[in-house]
């Protein structure tokens, strides 16, 4: 029996116009063939969600063939199968042999195939910055006669417009994202460990709401006195104190999509310094949300945002947020002043306005929002509180 | 007020152990500087596990400085300075101008600094499987009076043989590793969604045991019917079946360190196949440690279990596993036939047999050990079962 294909996330149409633009961008850049390594630009292309990029694989995607190739290491071949929207038969699992192989790995058998194919005297387009600087150079070596060159973020650029049945699935995503916000509500309070509550938030996170669970875990972060000045700590071993504030980052994720939601949370009264901070931010937040339309551009949005808490006294120094999708962060359009890329409808950003002011103040929060024919919808249907918890 | 400096993991002097191992190892290649980018290595060096290697960062050691200095973006300096034992003036914050700008990253401000510290000019070391190949063109480009040199996995090497704090780790990250495993064996049941058996083993894996949870997520599969042949998807929308397979694949984390481990659960009777497929590996497994012993090698260890599963009628053809530690897998010694790195006591691996025999048949079965003075010790408790649920 081989392996059934799985329900599949979107049509095979959805799958045609994302390729088509890509091949699009191929021909404007004259290339013929792209290996595509990122692993959020192999799910756009194909729908694959498996964790199978830890070793060497690529999507090839040709201008001569409607559907790519799929290149990964054997035993993640049937995950291929089952999940990406292409013939099964496009699905090369290559040989285990290849794994932890010093002379050998899974890129020659890419390369191996791009000869074959007659694909190796062409432009051939590579990720740089997907691959090691090794593996470039072994597509230089082995292929004398190809034009190897960076394709850049060109799809990541290409998916920056996100499709209306993208939307629906960051709209679930936005939805799981609250709920394990809501449960951070219940479970924090004084004496209990980090790691017990994070156990209960990461948990409703995956259950999700409305019969959509997450599909996968996302960056999740805990940082709690005195660790409120950090960012990317997942949690620690400590436990919450009376006075304790907590800078909660949450995803929750549907097929790959990710709505990402920040918010802080004070045990007990919070000081009035926070306090302070909280309304410059959520003001702010608010100025932002308010200039984002079709037409405006990132730099716009940033700078709403940072001369309305400017006035409450306070400075941001890291950009205002940035394009989300597949895998959180979409390393192309930041809200950032200077920024000129222009907004369009369906683009959606992470406002992401976690302020780590100094060594001992930091406070988050944030929205994922998409923009529409004339303004902003944010996803998240919770209020923008700085959370005043219980002292139990 | 400044960060204070969290509860540190090791003592200083188990760090300055580590830094003079790789300090002999770069005056070997004749290296004076090296830049680390490994996550799992930078941990190593100084016991750092905040999550900011999305963007550049390097721990920069010289061989003319006891401590090293870690370069990271300026939002995460103070989790740097909270976790890692070096002097937090050793911390440099890199602007947040450098994050998303197209002609300078924080790689940037670790060449101005090996420019201003004289270290510009001799041999300079870069992780190359851990930088893009933009990276290493540019510190070709600003440093033309370097020798700029691969050091490949010289320290994922050096790490290979625990400390007994170290081990201690990996022992405490087992049993939450087994306490994840128990608890799937009451969450999952005909008609659950794997969404929330997900939900439940995952917060059992946080929540840990004997007072010391997890301190991270790792990779966390679940492979079920009709998927139970892929190796790598998270979990799926599906609900288990009676006589639903599935294959589970957890890490209990502390402080970085991975204990791994897998099982398969059949809900109701197992057929007759995946039986076989269980005592052959079960046979294998055994006959694998049986052999492990300080001067085996790694390769005997692969042997002794293809040469068992062989009698019992199957073949895996994956490496029978790998070097295990921080951050899970060790680039370096595999237990595959062929392999000839000679076993010393306390080196620890994933004795990783999951073997996907073909697009209908997979099986996982897996133990963390270390080698002992004269044998293996492994760390889970768990019996080597295929865990047979009742079909409620």
């Amino acid at each position: 029996m081989s392996m059934p294909k799985g329900p599949q996330v979107f049509p095979r149409t959805e799958y045609l116009r994302r390729l088509s633009a890509v091949k699009a961008e191929m021909k404007r850049r004259e290339i013929g063939v792209l290996m595509v390594t990122s692993p959020a630009n192999i799910t756009y292309l194909s729908g694959y969600t498996s964790k199978s990029g830890y070793v060497p694989q690529g999507l090839v995607v040709s201008l001569k063939e409607e559907e790519p190739t799929f290149f990964t290491r054997h035993m993640d071949g049937p995950a291929a199968m089952h999940q990406m929207f292409i013939d099964s038969g496009r699905v090369i699992g290559y040989p285990e042999e290849l794994i932890a192989n010093p002379d050998m790995d899974g890129f020659d058998a890419v390369i191996d195939f791009l000869h074959d194919k007659g694909f190796a005297s062409s432009g051939v387009g590579l990720e740089a910055k997907f691959v090691s600087a090794q593996t470039v150079e072994k597509f230089k070596t082995r292929m004398p006669k190809a034009r190897v060159v960076d394709f850049g973020a060109g799809i990541h650029w290409i998916r920056g417009i996100k499709s209306d049945l993208e939307i629906a699935l960051m709209r679930e995503a936005a939805a799981n994202a609250d709920a394990g916000m809501m449960r951070a509500k219940e479970v924090i309070h004084p004496g209990a460990r980090e790691a017990d509550a994070a156990a209960e938030i990461i948990a409703a996170l995956v259950r999700g709401v409305n019969g959509k669970p997450s599909t996968d875990l996302s960056g999740f972060y805990l940082c709690a006195s005195p660790r409120s000045a950090t960012a990317h700590i997942r949690w620690s071993e400590d436990v919450f104190r009376q006075g304790s504030q907590i800078n909660l980052e949450v995803g929750g994720v549907r097929h790959g999509y990710t709505s990402a939601l920040m918010r802080t949370f004070s045990i007990g009264k919070p000081s009035d310094q926070l306090r302070r901070v909280h309304e410059g931010e959520v003001a702010g937040l608010e100025a932002a949300l308010a200039v984002v339309k079709p037409g405006a551009v990132c730099g716009d949005v940033a700078a709403a945002f940072n001369a309305t808490l400017k006035k409450h006294g306070f400075e941001k120094k890291s950009r205002c947020g940035y394009a989300i999708g597949i895998d959180w962060t979409e390393p192309t359009a930041s809200l950032k002043e200077g920024d000129r890329t222009v907004l369009k409808p369906n683009m959606t950003f992470h406002l992401m306005l976690g302020n780590w002011i100094d060594q001992d103040l930091g406070y988050v929060i944030s929205e994922t929002f998409r923009v529409t024919d004339t303004g902003a919808e944010t996803f998240s249907k919770l209020p923008r509180e700085l959370f005043e918890l219980d002292p139990i």
